[in-house]
């Protein structure tokens, strides 16, 4: 890695000027912080049904730790220089949950550590000192948070303090709620120390100066922070200062709280909490429980520790974002969805109650809003169709064949359904939202956000969404045959044969399918268009959906191969639009490279590698989960951060930033990616009778060793190349299904493969 | 003055550290720039109804220009110096529509002039660099501006690049407009200079670099510039380095044009007319020319020689800023009809577009949208009441009393009605929407913005406004008998009895007027109420409606001079509200002190220098001029810039900021304040038939002297304090009123007043 290296769990990052800042996220359910290399970033809760409010903000001052020695006047800001004037040394550890900066100056050390407490509004800072000089230090700390307090622009309503009741800063944006419209009940943010703090501000203004930048704040040219309130003041932030004596060698820390609550009391309150002696080390514990509980379900080593270490840990991590944030920015249905189906073997509860959470968001006529927490109402198309195989998924993890009877309401009404009734609902939507060729309605757009007109007037199909719904259909009826409901399942049978047809008659472009056909009739991905005449989606899925098998499977994934293939993977389509064409929408207007418009999007790359998968191409698979992985080195330059994947690189055809990596975390490419090593190279299954074992592997993962926690019960795993029936516990196993066991008990499985 | 002086109607900005960045502003009627005492901050044009579009987005990096010695490699910002090391000189001169920031350091001297062009979507930068030391010098000179380009939040739109077409940077964000609804044409931004440029770079992180700041661009410590276009840029910028030889002593000049254009070939055009040779200056000149006539129209020399620059030049810039953009970040309609009241002498025939503008946002009840550009739609009920003054100053000066039968549309609807008509309806909305006690209407608010929630349910009324009601309804009555609709005056004579009664008998609290009563029946601004007992306006506009006369005027004054009063100002109300009441809306939630609770507003302010002056009580008017202009020297430290108004400063009982002045600039005081000093204090008012001559002064202002144009006329006015008829042109003028004369003459006046 060019930025750093992994140890026990953690990413030392020692550039701390990459390519673009490298991002952490902590959370809990109701609370989130985006932190970069210097952590730096925003901090977020959600105080109600789709409503956020800004804990700390965004920004270069969003978290500064200074240390000043008193006799000296030298200062050094911990976790980030801002000047090209080097610390002695600085580096930081991205954990789970966890981040610490840690710089070296003057003969000072400052350990700054952010986390967040397993639950509640709050974030958490353990600043530690240490005198590295062999004689007494007289120091300032100062520590500077980006308090989110200015949220409605009427600075009017803003007041900075002190509070003794804290014990700390306590400011306000207490407003008058229009027509008696509350936003929230959280007006309030507070800042405080465990220990006596010297000074305070409540100001940008006073902490940095106005004219200054934060490598040379005003106030730490002062003996104090100049203790005073503020109100009606347009940069608010808090600044605390505690002065340590320090022998030498010697080592002291502070902790930090910083949340939100309703009144004053309840910060108080909070803060009594968050602050107690030793709160901040059973966090730390708490976090570290939790990962450990996810890293024991699945453990492999396959001979790429790179690999091993990604899935072992940071994609755990990874997913547990996307089934809590999904995208951050909002949580889309079928984010959360995908997110979910890679999450339930860590946690079936958890999964099970985000199921119910998702269904709650689809419309009784069986559709789903695209995004909740904020709502995006574009009528996308494909929600439903990401149903069944999440349910199904946790079905097979859980043995629960009840949850498909639990009720949930649908959205926005007052109607509930059944599990089961929900998936229903959603094959009807989309078995009867079909145009003109049988195909389905493409509406405002499916999994490709960006098609997002080419069917808004209720004419144009989409290939794709049909494919994805044989995919979905073919799942439901797996479902309806655990419960035994044959009639049901051979009606949905009749549907997939028509829609199959349909994909086959009007979808197929003599090589290759087609994306659809627009409102106007005109065909989007065929050979016929002038730009974007193939796409990567409709392939796979052609080929996951088992429309495409065998020999025709193969030929398609060999034109996938031959049109789509770049050092760092496979484009979304080729070739890029150049010229925006209003029949197809923001995906042509995009510069070419650029996500939709022939990024390499990873996510679609996952599929890719299913696809491979699903017709024993695992050596394809293999290169090409190694291609799109951080540590390929075509990608040494991307930015990406090596323990998250991200959604893109920016694709051969972009004019300035081919490779680049704009955004990570925030993607379902972690969930597939997982998916893709346990479930489809390794093969590890769950299903609902017990653990399959079908690897689709390369030489290179030969002697792989896994365990494997289901239902209770320990697998370990040894996966050989060669030829002979499973062996579990010493016996032979027939087919590739594993018996399932008591919980608690371990076993032994050894399974061959070629 | 603590910041600066005065110097040939510029303001020279000494201290660069000032309590709050100065802010000056530079328009025309389709672009604007905000500038602050560094030359930072955004620009925008109108590039469609009711749509604007960012040209230079805010903050630090917005307009920066670099000199590097290429031998010693030393550099510094000129126009900021973002450190606490100084700069050898660094100040900055502000002008009426153009602004210089002087820098100079390792002998260098960097002049940065910003100006706009009098029409069209671009700004224009001078940059001068002279060489004051005894060696030839070698120099990078660098510009970087924050181009104004990714406006709708994605990324994959953004296409930064040097243009060949254009000559410069040309930074795209071309979008797809979704449903087929274009935002506007301009997706385009372009960056240029007039001499040949030696790099480029399209990007913040290019330029400064991701981890530095402004004190330290990475790419000065680089031999260029990195010629790089970005796209997928998350911080795109402009950045253009120029190479210069200067020999001893010796000064180059370098312009530079930004913009916005539909294309590129639009672009390139612009640029060729913007940078041709002596273009910048020719602007200036326009500038000048513009601030001349102006000046022109009104001449002051009253031995108050800052109140005499403040009259003569800035509060005419500042009065033509809010009839073009108002409160720039939006077009309140009686915002609108307030500044053009002021400026309709400066240029009739703007005024009288800026009425018909204004009058196009009449709603066909006769009811005003309360902002456009943008539309802000909240119900409130003033509108109308300020549309008589404006029309009838407009009529005064300009003598057109065919303006009355122009046709207007009315807003969002396809009936038009002539100008009278707009005026009758409005004053029909104010006289039928009564309440119980036969008071206006509250609904959403009145003057007071922030009193939004008292008449919500359609049951609160308003008293202020019943009485402005009263006062628009008199000036409607001198414009009906301008026309000698004397049996519609006799109506409305009717309307303004019945209304004053109602004031007088619900409006009376013993010893002041009440603001009004709430939809729940409490009253506001009572002396029965905890808080917010007593309101500035209702007692100064019951003086200027001529409801509150001779001994009750000045008894009710006496009462504002003894509840209200503080060292810099009257405060809106008292005491302020500390507990927020639904019933009243935000004014209470505000924290004291600020704005409409409790803050010296001097809107309102404004309107009691009228009101005593309305009263004879000159001495009053003065002293309260006199304590809101920025020189009073208990506003050393408001932060507000000595050559613009503030609307407030915020009030004794603010907890922490007492005197603050946190905006200026956008506020109907400049007009006001201008209308204060000319018509009320001395007493210089166009009336339908002549100048009118009545001045109200303390013995501070006896011998002024005054020039002041009239319907194309000069008239040379001295006002002496005595007794004796008014003489004009060496004959006495009985009355007040002088003759009109033939355009072209000069004319000598000498007033005595007492």
């Amino acid at each position: 890695m060019k930025t750093g290296y992994f140890h026990e769990k953690k990413y030392i990052i020692k550039d701390m000027e990459p390519v673009r800042p490298l991002v952490n996220y902590i959370w809990n359910e109701e609370f989130l912080i985006k932190l970069d290399h210097n952590a730096s970033g925003f901090s977020f809760a959600k105080v109600g049904y789709n409503t956020r409010r800004t804990v700390i903000a965004d920004g270069e001052g969003s978290r500064l730790v200074y240390l000043k020695d008193r006799k000296t006047g030298e200062y050094f800001c911990v976790n980030r220089p801002f000047t090209k004037e080097p610390h002695d040394s600085l580096h930081t550890e991205v954990g789970c949950g966890v981040q610490t900066v840690i710089g070296e100056k003057y003969g000072l050390r400052g350990t700054f550590t952010v986390t967040a407490p397993m639950q509640g509004y709050g974030e958490l800072w353990r600043v530690e000192v240490e005198n590295t000089q062999n004689a007494e230090r007289e120091l300032s700390l100062y520590v500077h948070a980006m308090l989110g307090i200015d949220y409605t622009g009427h600075c009017s309503y803003n007041l900075c303090r002190w509070s003794d009741t804290v014990g700390g800063l306590f400011c306000s944006h207490d407003i008058y709620h229009e027509g008696g419209k509350k936003l929230h009940d959280y007006p309030h943010v507070y800042f405080c120390a465990d220990q006596p703090v010297n000074s305070f501000a409540t100001s940008q203004t006073a902490f940095k100066g106005l004219y200054r930048t934060y490598a040379e704040p005003v106030a730490l040219e002062q003996d104090s922070l100049n203790n005073h309130g503020g109100s009606y003041d347009d940069y608010p932030s808090g600044a605390l200062e505690l002065r340590l004596t320090l022998a030498p060698g010697e080592k002291k820390t502070v902790c930090f709280a910083a949340g939100i609550s309703r009144n004053e009391q309840e910060a108080a309150q909070q803060v009594k909490m968050l602050l107690k002696p030793g709160a901040f080390e059973e966090v730390l514990t708490q976090r570290k429980a939790k990962s450990l509980a996810a890293e024991q379900v699945f453990q492999m080593e396959t001979g790429n520790t790179y690999m091993d270490t990604l899935v072992n840990v940071w994609l755990k991590n990874q997913i547990d974002l996307g089934k809590t944030w999904a995208r951050v920015y909002g949580k889309g249905f079928r984010d959360v969805m995908q997110d979910v189906a890679a999450f339930v073997s860590f946690d079936p509860k958890t999964a099970r109650e985000k199921i119910l959470l998702c269904l709650s968001h689809q419309f009784p006529n069986g559709n789903t809003i695209r995004m909740f927490e904020p709502f995006l109402r574009y009528p996308y198309m494909d929600g439903a169709a990401w149903i069944p195989e999440t349910v199904l998924a946790y079905l097979n993890e859980s043995g629960n064949l009840d949850f498909l009877q639990e009720n949930c309401p649908y959205f926005e009404c007052d109607e509930t359904g059944t599990v089961l009734e929900h998936i229903r609902r959603g094959m009807k939507f989309l078995t009867t939202q079909l145009g003109e060729h049988g195909l389905c309605l493409w509406g405002g757009g499916d999994w490709n956000d960006s098609i997002n007109a080419a069917g808004l007037l209720g004419k144009g199909e989409s290939v794709w969404l049909t494919i994805a719904t044989v995919k979905a259909l073919k799942t439901f009826v797996e479902i309806l045959g655990l419960l035994g409901e044959r009639e049901e399942a051979e009606m949905w049978r009749g549907h997939i044969c028509r829609l199959t047809n349909a994909v086959n008659t009007y979808g197929w472009d003599g090589d290759h399918y087609i994306y659809g056909y627009t409102d106007h009739g005109e065909k989007v991905g065929s050979n016929e268009n002038a730009e974007g005449q193939f796409y990567l989606n409709p392939q796979t899925w052609a080929v996951l959906a088992g429309i495409a098998t065998g020999e025709k499977g193969s030929k398609l994934m060999d034109q996938v191969e031959a049109r789509l293939h770049c050092p760092y993977g496979y484009v979304q389509c080729t070739p890029s639009y150049t010229k925006g064409d209003p029949h197809i929408g923001r995906a042509s207007y995009f510069i070419p490279g650029c996500v939709e418009n022939g990024s390499v999007y990873n996510h679609g790359v996952t599929f890719k590698v299913a696809a491979d998968c699903a017709l024993g191409r695992g050596a394809d698979a293999y290169r090409t989960v190694c291609e799109i992985l951080p540590d390929n080195p075509e990608l040494e330059s991307s930015g990406v951060e090596p323990y998250a994947m991200t959604n893109m690189y920016l694709g051969p055809e972009n004019p300035y930033s081919a490779k680049f990596a704009p955004c990570s975390w925030i993607t379902g490419t972690a969930g597939w990616m997982y998916r893709c090593i346990t479930e489809y190279l390794l093969g590890v299954q769950s299903t609902f009778n017990g653990l399959r074992l079908k690897p689709c592997i390369p030489a290179e993962l030969d002697n792989t060793k896994i365990t494997r926690q289901y239902r209770g019960a320990t697998y370990h795993i040894h996966i050989c190349f060669g030829k002979g029936s499973m062996v579990c516990d010493g016996q032979a196993v027939q087919g590739d299904i594993l018996p399932i066991f008591p919980a608690g008990t371990e076993h032994c499985v050894t399974v061959y493969t070629n």
